[in-house]
């Protein structure tokens, strides 16, 4: 048997999703999902450290490219605007494979302590991005209340784009919500 | 010994809140807890299923409260108007007891279980202050968006309320929030 696998990573993470989609999160083994990539379970375990792992290895990939979009947004950008596009950046990425989101979504949906982890996935990013806008020399609170509003902007963003009715692209759905956020009035 | 106690429910929440922040919320007992206030340990599951729910004890009342006031706000007000009117409601109520918030704050920020809780009781928040709107005849993804901006609003604004250097109240501090938020602009 042959030590390396052409993309096993890929293979292992689109099984774990057509299993999760099929038998439900919770019923699926790690034994199935190596038997549906073609793969062993050690080679599973070289990647992930349990099934719930597949659904949040992307995380760390994000975390980075959001913080290097932030820093490295032109000094002339402001706050929301670093934020923004960051996310925009980010959604562009993420759209190469909506049908893997709405999978993953879905899986997520059906059980409590993946909700939990997706949202405390999204508080690091948050916090991540407000620390980011620190080191551009923006101050407290406009840091956090920039990166807090574009997580907002991102959690409905993403709602719409993996509705299986949407047909508009996740970066300019990203865009129409920082638009809508700008255009809320608080008193009529 | 007497069946009822007066005030039972707020010494138990006084004395563990003391206790967390002396000794720590992991090494309290609901028997320490009990000592302190005076009461049994009966008494204390009384009112409390567990040590950790003294914490989250108000995340109901709270959530009852934000989506009567948005669904009672002035047919005229807009999504993000009637729920910061909301947010500023609850932190009116807030503001009697800043120092049960912050010794709150500083216990939850000891502990991983605890902290994911909380962002969970956050996120319900935001999803009961959006069907509240919706009740009223707004439309997705205004709704969320609105929701999850406040509750944005309502984090970063409960942060500086309970920074020991504050000495702004906690509503003002919401609407010092919302203002920032409107006035981030996406670009220079």
């Amino acid at each position: 048997m042959s030590r390396w696998e052409p993309n096993a990573k890929g293979r292992l993470e689109r099984a774990a999703l057509e299993l999760y989609a099929n038998g439900g999160f919770e019923q699926t083994t790690v034994a199935e999902i190596a038997k549906r990539a073609g793969l062993t379970e050690r080679t599973f375990f070289r990647y992930f450290g349990d099934k719930r792992e597949v659904l949040f290895a992307g995380a760390d990939r994000l975390q980075t490219l959001l913080v290097d979009e932030v820093i490295g947004a032109p000094s002339s950008a402001t706050p929301i605007g670093a934020v923004a596009a960051a996310l925009e950046v980010a959604a562009g990425l993420l759209q190469e494979n909506r049908e893997f989101a709405q999978r993953r979504r879905n899986a997520i949906s059906t059980n409590n302590e993946l909700q939990e982890r997706e949202l405390i996935k999204l508080a690091i990013l948050a916090l991540a991005m407000a620390a980011a806008l620190r080191t551009r020399g923006v101050l407290e609170p406009t840091a956090s209340l920039s990166a807090e509003a574009g997580i907002a902007i991102f959690k409905v963003a993403f709602e719409r784009w993996t509705d299986e009715s949407n047909e508009q692209d996740f970066p300019s759905l990203i865009r129409d919500s920082l638009d809508e956020l700008r255009t809320l009035k608080a008193d009529q």
